[in-house]
């Protein structure tokens, strides 16, 4: 899948905040442009007051970065832009700069489908201070939907408890990618399917999908109906039962139902899509089962979401598949997941790597400065802590402890010697280069299962999860108390110049 | 603009569903493929709870449709598709029929910037059956999403009480597309700019932008950084106080203004990104005051919405630009509007209109039958009515009285004679035929705002507002409570059979 080539115009480059261009263009003018930096993209807090997140869009990030260029009529553009007095924004050779400017940072990601943290660094950043900042509104736009949509999609998956998810969302989506992009990370977080053709097309996604209430309305009587489609799809029969009477049409489809078995065919099952489910998939199943059709399966779709599912399956609903579109593809009790994309470590004149700080009033968005790398412990298959560290840290296999970078209580004491252990960041770009293959969709759909399997339970409640271990290497944590009390007295000290 | 042309690879005809695919394959074995049907796009309550919507998205509806086609690519994928025997899904023919099929339906649709509510067809499909099915699914996507943005951001502008609204949602938008989008339907809705150059480029939007807190944290100090950007944008400085202290940013800020000030150049203000709006607000205001700039513009941002802005006003911030992002580009109160797509008449084998109702186990669901018009009623200026009418049915000039399709008892007399109207469906195309021009992006805008004046402030205000009357003409209320029961009698017909 290439999005740039197949579905946009080659390039994505201005699809970045202006401040960017505007920092770009002062970098440059101050020198500082090809000064070094290291920024980490990461998010503060599980969407859905869940328990975990699940990693998605780094292949549209690596498709982006590919096509990374400055085209003629981008330039031309930001060349038209002017102040007050009239005279140009930019210099014109800050617009030849941008023309042969190539895309050459090392980039570091935590793969698709990975079960993630808060404060991890998804996707690390090291490059110019130019690059690194036009990369970072779009880094965010794909990883902070992709990843949202892939975690509401693991989380209805998980209340359906194994039976198929269709996804059919691309009606209600936020927009054209909004639902291209949703269907591919609801197919990561574990669905079966999407109803939108061109993301089956683009991604290589299953499709799914029969017929709608305007296809009954246009037929003299819903048996009319159903008779047609079964002659068009007698091997495909799921008949949408709720146009004018759910129990009537379900009567309409087991008489369907038979003149398909007269043929030597199946009908495969009935749609409800209104009223109470929970009656009526209860009142359909008996029917069908007193019909001689145990077999068919019960659709049900409406405004679903995990929470309606884990009611319907407590109300013993006899529901066998879902369909889920709307709540799922806006995350509509979350619509954005809010990860930032921070500054942590610059390069001096002398060659060195500063770690960087950034206060707050709010002390939830002070940053982790340096650069790190992230590793997971496992105990017999099961993850049992994340560990956030300098990457030129040595570490100490008889013992170490990890303190939690938003509560410095809350530690925990942990012997790598004991443990499997699984780096989380991994290379995808070396001085602009690719040197990461890319997995296939199914792969990474593959990833997710396993690596929600490899999580307990408790984290992966629905509500009221217990927290997962993240924290950061004792030194890190040091480091980063060290730097915020230095910074603090900073600007004491300025204050009083 | 040209979205496909511009942004995507030329087609967007596979963003459907893939049961539109089916039931056009079904319609076309059974031989109803041709058979013409009307189809209305309405919604069925306004978001944000609400009074008001404000339509957006015609545009990339009329693009999306002059650039309705099959391509090759498109149907080879359709090729593939097998049944479990491992015969294809669709015959060749049909493929071939695809192949040809241009588009040739009727459109009619109320302009973008157009104050709308529910019930009231946005868009009026007249074609084909296979052709107006086709569509269902990307008009939703587009004006549904479209819609959803305009609204929000007139809601966040009436907050903002005239006073400039910057967009940068752009790294918490939904995908590419919801960002972009988001953009032009926020632009619409009363935004001055947006952050996204690349909305900028496409759409003729204003952008803006200054600097980040990295910008602040690749310095020594942050008046070093002032300095550096003042440097670059003698006249573009607004610079972002709270990376470490902001009060003593203030001071920085102030301290770089006296120097501009020496060079003959003028800061123009400040933004504040966190903490106590209100209060850092108020203290930033005079300092700045006391330092002999009163007339440097404090930017406040961080999570606004409509009711984040009406409480900083009521508490006397002294805010003068809003700069809004997520709540604003993904509706996070609301995501998704929830508009539909119903077939509402059937042209017969004797070339009459048959209206056509669908019933439901919500009695919200039932849809209004016929092909229709909708006219609105001014006095004085002032919008007082709107009527949904058939679109043959003459309009007694004296006296009319329209019913409220969700309560019969709401009912309001109108003496057209003492009125001005305004028919809201215009022809956008006609026999496939493009007859409308569409107006550019500031027309719009400028429509949008003076369709909001014409609405009574009390329809518009944020919180529980009064209900603007939208009724049926009564002829259209009696024709749908016919079917309506006839619809149920017939079923109970069937039910004996």
């Amino acid at each position: 899948m290439k999005i740039t080539k197949d579905l946009y115009q080659g390039s994505l480059t201005l699809l970045t905040d202006f401040y960017q261009l505007t920092m770009a263009y002062a970098y440059w003018k101050s020198g500082k442009g090809e000064q070094e930096a290291v920024f980490n993209l990461f998010f503060r807090k599980h969407p859905f007051q869940g328990g975990f997140t699940l990693a998605a869009g780094l292949d549209f990030v690596i498709d982006y970065l590919e096509n990374f260029k400055f085209k003629k009529e981008d330039l031309s553009y930001l060349g038209k832009m002017k102040v007050k007095d009239g005279s140009a924004l930019f210099e014109q050779d800050f617009l030849d700069y941008l023309e042969n400017l190539k895309f050459s940072c090392d980039i570091d990601a935590i793969e698709e489908g990975t079960v993630v943290f808060p404060n991890t660094p998804l996707i690390r950043v090291k490059g110019t201070l130019i690059q690194c900042q036009l990369l970072e509104t779009p880094l965010l736009n794909i990883i902070n939907f992709q990843t949202l949509i892939a975690t509401k999609a693991a989380r209805v998956n998980l209340a359906a408890k194994g039976e198929p998810v269709l996804e059919f969302g691309l009606r209600r989506a936020q927009g054209i990618d909004g639902a291209l992009a949703a269907s591919r990370a609801s197919y990561i977080g574990g669905c079966s399917s999407t109803s939108n053709v061109m993301a089956g097309k683009l991604f290589d996604i299953p499709v799914s999908g029969t017929h709608a209430h305007s296809w009954i309305m246009s037929f003299e009587t819903e048996l009319e109906a159903f008779e047609a489609y079964a002659d068009a799809f007698p091997d495909q029969c799921v008949f949408l039962v709720d146009t004018y009477d759910t129990t009537n049409g379900v009567r309409n489809a087991i008489k369907v139902g038979r003149i398909l078995r007269e043929k030597g065919k199946e009908m495969l099952g009935i749609r409800i899509d209104s009223g109470d489910l929970a009656y009526f998939s209860n009142k359909a199943r008996k029917m069908l089962d007193e019909a001689g059709f145990p077999d068919a399966k019960i659709v049900a779709s409406n405004d679903l979401d995990e929470h309606i599912i884990s009611s319907l399956k407590t109300q013993d609903a006899s529901i066998d598949v879902w369909g889920v579109g709307t709540k799922l593809v806006t995350a509509f009790d979350q619509p954005a997941l809010g990860a930032v994309y921070k500054l942590s470590a610059i390069k001096t004149e002398s060659g060195d790597w500063e770690p960087k700080i950034k206060l707050s009033q709010q002390s939830l968005k002070i940053n982790i400065p340096g650069a790190h790398r992230v590793r997971r412990y496992f105990t017999k298959g099961k993850a049992i802590a994340d560990m956030i560290y300098l990457e030129d840290q040595e570490i100490n296999e008889r013992g170490i402890v990890i303190i939690d970078p938003t509560d410095a209580t809350r530690r925990k004491r942990i012997m790598p010697a004991f443990y499997q252990e699984e780096e989380l960041l991994i290379s995808i770009f070396k001085a602009g280069k690719k040197i990461y293959k890319s997995p296939d969709i199914k792969q990474i759909r593959t990833r997710a299962q396993s690596q929600l399997e490899a999580f307990d339970p408790s984290h992966k409640r629905l509500v009221n999860p217990h927290l997962y271990p993240v924290g950061l290497e004792e030194n890190l944590h040091h480091l980063r108390m060290s730097l915020v009390l230095k910074a603090k007295n900073f600007e004491n000290g300025e204050n009083e110049s």
